[in-house]
């Protein structure tokens, strides 16, 4: 068996196919992101078939049991600290009172670097060091540039790393501890992203940035992979909190590559949610347009950093992600996310972030709303640890 | 099959033996620990054998793969949150650094609450659950009160839990973010100890103290069972910081039951090797002195916060675990602490806590003494995640 079914690059928004075998940012045509696409019927008739019972049948309990759907070629070239097949634990007391008998979480606070950016890192600077990159940079909210940095060091490649000045302090000392160069800036990841943009061109640096490589996104879907495996199939939403999108458009990317793979044969698409904080909202805004992309927010502002991203470059495919699944967007506040965050902890025993909190508060106002109802099977996503929070933990 | 071959509970001290289905602290007869018993001819004929290909084969990738030798005898009543199954590290760069190319870490940070007491309490919790109580209470020098608080939260217990004044911060926010009673008391753990000792006997809470109930070394134990199916046999040396104990004594009891049930058949027992703190090394003064018993270490002071214990009541345990698998006990300083840290982080991108980092401490000293050698296969074991610690990380 072939390691990699990887075939080649294709622009998310024209089409344009490229050679996947060289580093590659934007599509040359167009500027859209580049998406991984892999010789899937040839996949399929290898694969082995999902194990479909909670456990981990017949291999790896970690992303790389996706191996021949992931971007390497060579497996000596995987950088990994353990990440994926995190547990989706049942919300059974909070599920109760919102009348959800059916509600989980998918605690990605387990992983490596204690969120769910550890997959996206992994693969991609495995992938990076596979092409012979050698620095990595990156502008970040916080917790990617951490992952990222923590990932560069298991692969021995150098990391620069830009985060807006008032980013989480634990991000930027999982930077420093893991040997990357840390630049603080003022301003939001918009900012930081200009200051990556101008110093990668002029170093010769590989620019991560969020979808200006391809590969990030290849670590996320498995997020998707795995809930058919662990829940037996597809439930019928997720929630997910939005900043730059990744997480969201991999696990419809997860769809579309499973129905070719025949993991979900006569399956109707997950519901795909996307929850954003009142401060910062433009996708939310775009949803409420029926918009096809979304609009610069300008002001951003919300506790949970990781969702303060005023304009994500891959936004259209968030959008068409929801629209074509049925989906919807929904915007929480910030004393919103505090409360989910005490309900987690007390009545779950999940000590979720922030960005996690807000994914259940956007459930709860769904839940009033009559937007989900009971005999859903109902994901949300806990993106990072709440240890990465202790300004917040316990407040 | 019967879910649990639990049969009854043996002192550690005197052998006294006693029903395992009512709730027990100390022996009545001699005041020494309980420990859990099992039927494990039963059980080696009817327990899946270990899949020793790194995968966990045929099963959960968690630690209730092992429930036949867990003491919960109704599924029902397990408090999960995912715990177990970490992964194991190779420390490459640093291996060919100290000569030693088998070098492994076991990183029991990616588990629930960050450190591997999650799996002491999953279990401790989910019996006393089974076994009717209500009112957990534990002192902690953080981690174990943070976990058990955590566990109490899911299972619906209420936790009571009494810390140094001094003890991580973010452990303390832990069990208030889980809803547990927090009390901050001057000193030590074992003036923490004294007073959980007093408000449970009036107050009719169950005491959790490390090794004063006899199900939290079965959780622990678990750590053993799996190097056995990561690495295809036991490791021929394995590194833990000591404090209470609880993580040595588990593994150890864990190669004894698996003897038993056929697991290790023709190997040698792995070299179990303690380390602690220079500022708190009772373990270390009584090996030193090949002493069955510690004396309790006066004027602790350690930055190493989990094993800041100045006398272990399973001590005698840890001792002769070290003896009888032919181990050794050594001292780090707080320094050599801090930079095993560093080397962690930015040569393998494992962000410890300052315990795991301890156990490196201690390899690189054992490395530099001939005690170790390139032969060998050794696993050290980060026991919680460096987002706990803060103030520690990126220093």
């Amino acid at each position: 068996m072939v390691h990699s079914y990887l075939d080649h690059l294709e622009c998310g928004r024209c089409h344009a196919t490229y050679d996947a075998d060289r580093v590659m940012h934007l599509c040359p045509a167009c500027g859209g992101p580049l998406l991984a696409r892999y010789d899937l019927e040839q996949a399929r008739r290898e694969m082995p078939a999902p194990s479909r019972d909670g456990t981990p049948g017949g291999g790896r309990a970690d992303l790389w049991r996706y191996a021949p759907v992931l971007p390497i070629r060579d497996p000596a070239h995987r950088v990994t600290l353990g990440e994926g097949w995190t547990p989706v634990l049942p919300l059974g007391r909070i599920g109760d009172r919102l009348g959800l008998p059916h509600l989980y979480l998918k605690d990605e606070g387990q992983n490596p670097t204690g969120t769910f950016k550890a997959r996206g890192a992994a693969v991609g600077v495995s992938r990076a060091r596979e092409l012979g990159v050698t620095d990595l940079a990156l502008p970040t909210a916080g917790n990617a540039g951490g992952a990222w940095a923590t990932y560069g060091a298991r692969g021995g490649l150098r990391s620069h790393v830009v985060m807006p000045q008032d980013a989480p302090v634990i991000a930027q000392r999982e930077v420093v501890a893991a040997g990357g160069e840390l630049q603080l800036v003022p301003g939001l990841i918009s900012d930081a992203g200009k200051v990556v943009a101008e110093k990668a061109e002029k170093e010769g640096w590989f620019d991560a940035s969020t979808l200006k490589e391809p590969y990030r996104i290849e670590g996320e879907k498995t997020m998707g992979y795995e809930l058919v495996e662990q829940l037996g199939r597809m439930p019928d939403v997720i929630i997910f909190p939005v900043g730059g999108g990744v997480g969201v458009i991999g696990i419809y990317k997860a769809w579309q590559e499973m129905q070719v793979l025949g993991w979900v044969d006569g399956e109707r698409p997950p519901r795909l949610v996307a929850v954003q904080a009142e401060g910062c909202s433009p996708i939310v805004r775009a949803y409420e347009r029926q918009a096809a992309e979304s609009e610069f927010f300008t002001g951003a502002e919300t506790l949970a950093a990781g969702i303060r991203v005023p304009k994500a470059l891959g936004d259209f495919l968030v959008l068409a992600a929801i629209y074509d699944t049925g989906g919807t967007a929904v915007a929480v506040t910030d004393a919103e996310i505090v409360e989910a965050m005490r309900s987690l902890g007390r009545e779950e025993g999940v000590m979720a972030c922030p960005e996690g909190a807000a994914a259940l508060a956007g459930a709860m106002k769904l839940a009033r709303q009559g937007w989900l109802d009971r005999g859903q099977t109902i994901v949300l996503f806990n993106t990072g640890s709440g240890f990465k929070y202790p300004e917040l933990l316990g407040s």
